[in-house]
């Protein structure tokens, strides 16, 4: 199958997980509030800054897709189930950040929830491994610019986003609030290192 | 109507329906939680069982839905309608895999939720069959490079599906949560099954 | 504004609108469950028949809004303001349609209900006939292959949803049973009709 | 990257957020029913208000986002970064909306609200001034059809939407129906105004 419909689709799943995320801002039933409407919505302020980081880790996802795709020709039936496999861990993102954002201010459940947050985390950027070792030991789906030497080379790098997010698993169990800030911060910076892998396998 | 529009469009389809099956993932509300967060989670394991399911499930009718429409240059009336019911037992999956979580430790009651869960596809794969043998039999909708001859000798092994999830529907009064094994071990097997039968009717 | 752009961005909320439907289908709590499973969602006939409807009339609507772009070349500001207004009341009907069906067997209220879902339907078929009237009267607009002389003529017969659908509205005090029949019907006519329009604008 | 695949990702946003907006029309259950359903959906004018209103909204802002996109040649990571803020304004415009709705008629907590939505706007028309501020700055991102001088000295007319959704918040804490009409009113000129500067700077 040509990467233009696994993309088409991909970005798909990408815009309506993305988009989701609204749905776990809530508003405060109107007849049931026993407060200010201000006091009411800063309570929820762990909504907002989940519902920001998350935002921002699909955003970089769907630049990374792009970035990985662009050095494929061809996805096979083991790119394909595994495409499948990243997709499903983006769509649970929007479960993980309320879960993440319900618990925040809940003392020990909380360091569970981050835990859970960055362990979906570690199961994406395990899978984007298998997934670019599969491409760059198969030559015939690589991209025709693409040095298939180089690619193969590339997967030690490509997959620094497995050891990192599984400290940020270990970190939930000291503080969920620094692991949250992570998330934003690694999303920046695997912007970044993926465009730059991205950038050499085409080079 | 050409085959690019309606595969957009279903494309679209298939996109929101595999990502909407993460509202079913229910977060325990914090202040309701009667017992240690990580024992509320382990409890909905129905919930995520189902959910991996149905996203392979729906994942693995997006690529058939490409296949079969490579070998086709233009839909007239007739498949436009078909696939609307295609789509329309596709967007009922996420309805169809909630009901099967929520019943599936339900005792007899789960024993009904399955066959629902198996008797859509078995719509689902009827309707299949009966848009190839239009396609198979209007040879001004085949793509140039398909033999009519043998798209009409492939309708019956393209039919497949029909016992196979019939069975699933019979199995379901047995034992519901084979049944949902059966489902991604099903979807796996169409995989290979149809992928097969497009390149056979390419070929 | 190119009409490629106009078509992508409609064919998402169609897909959206139409998949959001699914919605509607409630999965009756295991733990407040009174009857047999069997029967809870047998109680729920009206919702199952509300959708399958809905899901026809969207699916038409996607239908005769690519063969309505087909003959027009370029959008101007009032086209575009237009086609938001269409859009405005395809995304709409998963609302009436979730009204529909809760209020179908509550006596003089499943009027009331029938009347609105039809309504929607008057507003959108105005919007239409607005639609390519101001189109047919801007030449400049339309496809090379459309005949000006012809798309003009053809604005009488394009509206025949306005009075068809008024006729909805009112057999709504009548009988909504039959309304939601006629929905339907309707949908596969329009369907049929459109598509002439279109052929025979494009002739 | 390409402003091509920026432009599908956002589309498919835009689309979705606008479709998310009609999950905040509720109909009354038909069995907690006190009153006549015409009353009871009478009484909820400001839900349909703001439902209107924040679908034109976001319909202009896709309108706009393309004619600025047209402009541009390529994105590089300040403008997917912006551009992802962008889209997070968007994305929480269905959540504003419901706010909105939910307290128009609640005195003072109304005011609030009022003046969240309209912040958010005015982050948005924020995001805009810098995003294009970039891309003037930046000749090598532009199309080549845009001349570098024009554009730069557009980015203060472009910015015209800061001061007045600024004004909107203030206007929030005197009555929030006149800031409601307005940003329909604005929304409108918004699209006049932005066409105008992406034909100058396209001229």
């Amino acid at each position: 199958m040509r990467t233009g419909r696994v993309e088409a689709f991909s970005d798909g799943v990408f815009a309506i997980a993305i988009t989701l995320l609204v749905l776990d801002l809530h508003v405060p039933a109107s007849d049931a509030l026993t407060e200010r409407l201000g006091s009411a919505l800063w309570a929820e302020w762990p909504t907002y800054a989940a519902y920001i980081v998350s935002f921002f880790v699909i955003g970089v996802i769907w630049i990374n897709h792009h970035t990985v795709m662009d050095a494929i020709a061809r996805v096979d039936k083991s790119l394909l189930v595994l495409n499948l496999g990243l997709l499903l861990t983006v769509v649970t993102i929007p479960f993980t950040t309320s879960l993440f954002a319900e618990y925040l201010r809940e003392g020990s459940e909380a360091k569970l929830a981050a835990a859970i947050y960055s362990a979906v985390m570690v199961v994406h950027a395990v899978l984007w491994t298998v997934f670019w070792h599969h491409a760059a030991h198969h030559p015939e789906l690589l991209s025709a610019d693409v040095d298939p030497d180089r690619a193969r080379r590339s997967v030690g790098r490509f997959s620094f986003g497995v050891p990192i997010y599984a400290v940020a698993v270990a970190l939930s169990f000291v503080n969920p609030y620094v692991v949250l800030a992570l998330h934003l911060f690694l999303a920046l910076l695997y912007l970044r290192g993926m465009l730059d892998v991205g950038q050499e396998a085409n080079a």
